[in-house]
């Protein structure tokens, strides 16, 4: 039985397979191609062959007429008419080779380039493998791939929305290429992925270097969490352009839509300055979409903001706003603002409001006001359940207070609410310059010094996007009404980050609710080797000459680094690096109390580098599966991914990790 | 000091870079462009600028006129003529930016496109990076990379071959990649690297999942020897035409010259056959090679042999040649032999003389003739402790008996010799037949049967290449003269190959050096997911349904597996895959005695895949470190890899694997 199954089973498969002379195979199996090519002398004459699977179940139309789809590798689905022979049988994701004549389906009257106004007569079926396991009805009508049984969801490419996700991912990383290839002569290198274990760093996943897990042999490998320094070393190697679409591991606890390893396109350029890099890295990042804008429909081209913050279209890396790191905290509190949100952030200090009760640093206070947005108790409660609910809290921020007028007398003692982080001048004065009203909301904290802020986000900096991610429906009708986000997506650089900052003491982590800093301490605000702005390098030098840290005059200190934003999401970052062996060695010692020995055991490979003629270099790296995801607008990067992982690093398909014994 | 030394160093990155607008940054540093570009009028009147590195020292021409050169990122180099003052305190490698006119050299009449024609009257230069360590002389006159301290590897990038090499690689993987993109609609898909440990296969690298050496837990990821698994489920997910450039591990004590973490172009086809991808990749190869070949002087076209044994120019993978496995074991002795060798080795039956005498199933005798070779016992006793020094054998292979006629003697009694492994009907007919003489040299060994040879070198097929790899003059002289290797880069394909082998005991590894298989024991010949040819296909079934195997009827299925060899490397393989889950299932069974509990465990979700309707599939995988290395004729692959790791897997540059404490 077996036998005779299997022998007709692979004859079928050899005979359908063996008709597609290579040249062929194209034409052949897309139904696009077909339809584009298809001319009216062909119609109901020519005999054509397809390949796919089943799309749906058949159904009857008339007396042993039968009619259903095939669906092929590009997601785009074909009728086919067919008598109940050979169409009544046939499951779900059945894998057939059909061949049939093309004609026009009734409802149409002239030929066009849409499938939907063709059906396919047909001729022949043969079955290539025909599904022996229950499909899971989930996938018929899928809408996100969290609905998928694990065991399935390698199916999900099979469905048109993913299956052009996943073209889309391999068109667009090759037109990157092209530009970065041929347009700029950049070289792509590849870096190896057993690397060294760092432990300053974040933490790594560590790979045996021996092969036998009862060996207990204390050496490992660790898997890079970027080619950082292999891109560094790469300039002092003579490279003067690198690209590579590289595999990056972080092994955490995973924060929200993080993968254990992901793709980041990195580049570095030497002789180059950081304006050179944020003009390539923004121009890959404009040209990618709007090249994926114009293929699809209700697809939108990228935009910034204007001067005026009115949306302005890109075309080019210059049209793209820059934003400085401090005026962003101030006015959105977040160095990765979603600027397609207009509500403000007012500073009260004008209206003679101000912070610093609990905290002297904390010096100043600022409000969100929502005029008009409650009528009742009920409403008030049901938004503030929302924005202090510990889940948004869970990674020990700070909560703001909110407060809503459903009175005369709520008016009148607005700011009580207030006092625990607030002191008004005069209150009432206050609420008459803000023409509070019964109905309004306001939103308060106080926030760190104007030019120190690293609080990030702020307390009103999250709630500002908090209000948009709820599902109560006046709060949503209210802001689409009175300050709807805007339905362009908004790109913009931020510039002029700190090169350090405070270090939040993780034992202690908050006193009431306040990061507590730990005493002259200062770490790296992205990695040590990023470079100061040029006019700021007396300062720095001041500081590391110094034999007692100036611990408030180095947090002034602006770096070079730059980040690209994209609706909310820091979809990239780079900086102008340190290239000169004695200024790198001193940070690594003053600011980041590495002493020589463990620099040497550390860094030693870069430290070389640098005293062997390492040309000054710049450098950039996009985070492409959250690029994608935010071009794709699928709600998780999970859905750009081929074979994602959970949450917790699990892979659920291939049951990974796996437990393997230490005997 | 060190605060006004950095001020000014950076201050004059700075202003040298800044100078660079990005639009002039490709024309501005290159030196082939600036010469590619010159007119006549420019010269010694256009202001230029270059960034590099001082490729030697200065030395003095004339009067306070010193004359060096400037090597740029590209591996140019152009002679520059300056002040003592710009050029004496100059060291090799420090990197700085010039300025000057351009002018041909004395030595020139005329302008041509070459850089050695011109030199620059300095106007200024601007140390960007002292060179502060010492640059060991081994790099000025850089032949291999082994000649470089490990500390210093990166450097050897700056140097032109290499910078030539890495380039080069970038350029072919670019061509490749538009190849399968535009001209055959691939999609490329990334798949994951922190895949599932599968103890069956070779050594694999562990990942631990817990972040904590210290955390005691099981867990493990490893990394993928191959996307293989991968693939095939990419076929299942409806992906038509798969390929990536993907990075594979293998953790094993290091064989000659392989790397633990390589990059093999991978990819699989839907609905297709072996043919298809066959040409595919034959197509790949040959572009590559031929693009190559038409860019670098001195290299070239790549060439296959014709019916005759003849070099034959390959235009196209039709015109590669196919070769049968068991044919080029019988003629070469090897599934992957040299073609350019043209040594020929001669089964002794039809002059009377077989095997058999120490294992039944090695009945054929073989030979290699070399005539008139050796005048001494001298050389003969050079040629023998080469031939058989244990240091070729120690993967356990056997040796074949060496013998030279010195004498009318040692002619009379040459078959005494052979007496261990050959019997003869009549030796002096033998003799006289292969018209032996004083002064040749015989190689001799049996083999396995023609229809059952897995001995793979077979002593006489090792022999064949290790005669081309001695340091022997006069050996070397003769093979020359006689025998000459073809000065052309020989690719073929073999086909036809076993889709079972014998599995050898590794305990009891030889018994009188031959291979001991165990009884009835098999495995897959390249890997279990290999498909039989379809005329095979009743032996196999009939192998799959007996209780008790039938070991040597099982051993003559031949498998749809192909592999690509280029000069004697084995540069890719593929082969059309099963695609139907209960013969997948059968063979994990039957043959490799994997049970259903642990084929779930191992292989549930592939099982599942093609249980969902998926389509017959073949695919492809080339090894592109190895390819390039033969492409450009690198003594290993580590020369085509910008930080290739030793033999025993160490990074001696970033020193790694490196040491963990486990408290």
């Amino acid at each position: 039985m077996l036998k005779q199954f299997l022998i007709r089973r692979y004859q079928a498969t050899q005979s359908v397979v063996e008709k597609f002379k290579f040249k062929d195979l194209n034409s052949t199996t897309s139904i696009k191609n077909l339809i584009d090519n298809i001319d009216s002398e062909s119609l109901e004459k020519k005999k054509y062959t397809i390949n796919g699977w089943i799309d749906k179940k058949a159904k009857k139309v008339k007396k042993d007429l039968y009619q259903t789809s095939i669906r092929d590798g590009n997601g785009n689905l074909l009728t086919m008419i067919g008598s109940k022979d050979q169409l009544h049988g046939l499951n779900l994701e059945d894998c057939l080779q059909i061949t049939g004549y093309l004609k026009l389906r009734k409802s149409t009257s002239a030929a066009k380039d849409d499938p939907n106004d063709y059906e396919v007569a047909l001729q022949d079926v043969k079955i290539l493998n025909k599904v022996e396991s229950r499909i899971p009805s989930s996938l018929i009508n899928l809408n996100s791939i969290e609905d998928i049984p694990a065991d399935f969801s390698f199916l999900k490419l099979r469905k048109p929305k993913y299956t052009h996700i996943i073209q889309s991912r391999s068109k667009l990383k090759n037109l990157v290429r092209n530009y970065l290839e041929n347009d700029l002569q950049f070289v792509e290198v590849e870096t190896p992925l057993l690397f060294k274990s760092t432990p300053e760093g974040a933490k790594e996943f560590l790979v045996q270097y021996d092969d036998n897990v009862e060996n207990k042999s204390n050496l490992y490998y660790a898997l890079p969490q970027s080619p950082q320094q292999f891109k560094q070393m790469l300039m002092g190697s003579g490279v003067s352009k690198y690209y590579q679409f590289a595999k990056c591991f972080r092994n955490e606890t995973l924060r929200k839509d993080r993968q254990p390893e992901f793709t980041q396109l990195d580049m570095e350029i030497a002789f180059g300055t950081g304006n050179e890099v944020m003009q390539i890295a923004g121009n890959i990042v404009t040209k990618a979409w709007n090249s994926y804008a114009s293929d699809v429909e209700d697809a939108q081209k990228l935009y910034t903001l204007d001067n005026q913050g009115r949306p302005k279209l890109v075309e080019k890396e210059e049209d793209i706003l820059r934003m400085d790191y401090t005026e962003s905290m101030k006015k959105y509190g977040s160095d990765k603002p979603d600027l397609r949100i207009p509500l403000k952030i007012i500073n009260m200090k004008e209206f003679g409001g101000k912070g610093g009760l609990n905290n002297p640093v904390f010096d100043s206070f600022e409000i969100i006001q929502l005029p008009q947005l409650i009528k009742t108790s009920k409403e008030l409660n049901e938004l503030k359940k929302f924005l202090l609910d510990d889940l948004h809290y869970n990674d020990g921020s700070r909560k703001p207070v909110v407060y809503g007028i459903l009175s005369e007398r709520d008016l009148e003692l607005w700011h009580e609410a207030f006092a625990s982080v607030g002191i008004f001048e005069s209150p009432k004065l206050i609420a008459k310059s803000l023409n509070l009203k019964v109905g309004d909301v306001i939103i308060g904290c106080d926030r760190e010094s104007d030019s120190f802020i690293f609080e990030n986000p702020t307390p009103l900096g999250k709630a500002r996007t908090l209000l948009y991610e709820s599902n109560i429906s006046f709060l949503n009708e209210y802001l689409n009404k009175n300050h709807p986000k805007l339905d362009k997506d908004i790109v913009s650089w931020m510039v002029n980050f700190p090169l350090m900052n405070p270090v939040v003491d993780e034992t202690t982590k908050k006193i009431n609710g306040y990061p507590n800093y730990k005493p002259k301490c200062i770490e790296s605000c992205h990695h040590p080797f990023t470079m100061c702005q040029l006019d700021h390098l007396p300062l720095l030098l001041k500081s590391l000459e110094s034999d007692d840290l100036n611990y408030r005059q180095s947090l002034f200190i602006k770096s070079q680094h730059y980040d690209l934003v994209l609706n909310g999401n820091e979809i990239g970052g780079g900086s102008t690096r340190i290239h000169d062996y004695k200024l790198q060695s001193q940070i690594f010692d003053k600011f980041l109390k590495i002493d020589a020995k463990n620099q040497e055991e550390l860094f030693g490979h870069l430290l070389q580098v640098f005293q062997s003629g390492c040309p000054p270099h710049s450098g950039f790296a996009i985070g492409w599966d959250r690029f994608l995801s935010v071009l794709f607008k699928t709600p998780s990067i999970k859905e750009v991914i081929a074979f994602p992982k959970s949450n917790t690093g699990v892979d659920e398909l291939f049951k990974s990790p796996s437990l393997i014994e230490k005997n």
